[in-house]
């Protein structure tokens, strides 16, 4: 999807808010500000809004001098999302649809959207989760089903770190042997890098790969050979979070989008208000 | 008060909405957009939000060739707003404190915001006033009946249309012949004019001035000679809405401001969350 001129707000309140997670100088945060008003004056907006936040995510970096601003903040939530994993596999275990409830707790993981909450504590995951599943759940879980049952090869499209940790909830139930998935090249934001797979061991029960790029989504163009190879030859794609319906949702791929509607733009594109947890297909 | 960061993403979805309600051109909203992203990037944040506001507001007005894009909506204001009034006057008629109630009238004027929003409807209203006089009302009460009682003369600074309807309820009830109304000098916004004035007929029961600036707020370097000498001679001053509250809050006057409490960093200044409906005092 292209930019909208509404996302230019949104994109401006997010450099506020990630300047300030990266430095207390008042200083730092005007000039990443101002920089990003006069870089947003002449911007294309045929770019996805991903790949707008890359280019100000790449700004805010070299200009902080910090390669991974948020290092210690994923983290954090990695190990809290860790902590509740093993509570969730026995809501799993004990469900009449695994699938189901594991495809539910990774979209809660992105409900739980740790963004740049430095704060997180494990109540809030807590509660995020209990919201998640008693929300109504939006799309076509049977035609899901059935791809996940026919696929041989699925690519899986990680979003945030912490979220990471609840797909391992998911991969689980769908045969980790076919499943390849894929992380950031690089950070940005707080995106989960191949660092965040280690850290919740998803290493251990599945191939993991980088895209090769430190977009927060999956620009195919700035991706590298090997992930556009994979991408084009997996059966089934699952794209986890909003960032990926971005930059993907336009492309001609068997692709369920499954995240929770953040925005009022993706919330017209969708077709559902915001907060919808939503499994979504573009084809 | 000087604009905050925090101000630059707002800002910007207002020049959004107001190009939007100008013109149904995307090529002007786009144009709208950009121009007020290059001017923000220079801009000096010591102003006051109506300052940048007003600079942004002439720039549509210059750019749309409407001299008061919002004519035909502040007429709607001013009607709908009009129509409440009767039933407002038996309320007040019949309480054991008209000044009081009319007042948190006066407020509840502020609070329907009727702003840039063209769909308004009379029970939008009604909702609001129900939910203004139910809702608290944060201020030192007491202390303003005394003032109003001790003053001879009373500047009275209105805000919008529609709301200035709402003005009289207050403007009756503190004696008009020790009252001067002052209005926006020229169109800014849903601002009121002298013309919203007279359609409400304030003109009829107060002496009715321009102060002579298009700023949607009260920056007295910008108002002329007339409004200033009034201003400085003033036994007391009452200003509503948020606009005059953020350009003269730092005056060493005896004002004091109703307004309801609509941003964050109003809310931080005046300590009260978003929503209050408060009377406060600066000095």
């Amino acid at each position: 999807m292209h930019t909208s001129l509404d996302c230019i707000p949104c994109i401006l309140r997010q450099v506020l808010d990630a300047s300030r997670l990266i430095s207390n100088d008042p200083a730092f945060h005007d000039q990443s500000l101002r920089d990003a008003l006069g870089w947003l004056q002449d911007t294309d907006l045929n770019l996805s809004p991903p790949a707008i936040a890359q280019v100000i995510h790449r700004s805010l970096r070299q200009k902080s001098g910090m390669d991974d601003p948020y290092h210690s903040i994923k983290a954090r939530q990695n190990q809290l999302a860790l902590e509740m994993i093993p509570f969730l596999k026995d809501k799993i275990n004990s469900s009449e649809d695994p699938l189901l409830l594991a495809a539910r707790l990774a979209i809660a993981g992105n409900i739980i959207d740790l963004g740049a909450n430095g704060d997180l504590e494990l109540t809030d995951i807590e509660r995020s989760i209990a919201q998640a599943l008693s929300m109504p759940f939006v799309g076509d879980e049977e035609k899901f089903r059935q791809a996940i049952k026919s696929a041989q090869s699925i690519l899986y499209l990680a979003d945030n770190a912490g979220e990471i940790a609840f797909d391992t909830l998911l991969i689980e139930q769908i045969s980790p042997e076919r499943v390849t998935l894929a992380v950031r090249g690089a950070p940005v934001i707080n995106d989960a890098t191949m660092e965040d797979a280690i850290m919740v061991g998803l290493d251990k029960i599945v191939r993991v790969i980088s895209n090769g790029s430190d977009a927060p989504g999956t620009i195919l163009d700035d991706c590298d050979d090997n992930f556009r190879q994979l991408f084009r030859s997996a059966d089934l794609i699952i794209a986890k979070g909003q960032g990926n319906y971005e930059t993907l949702n336009d492309e001609k791929a068997n692709i369920f989008f499954l995240f929770k509607v953040k925005c009022q733009i993706v919330s017209r594109l969708v077709n559902q208000p915001i907060g919808t947890q939503i499994l979504t297909q573009t084809c």
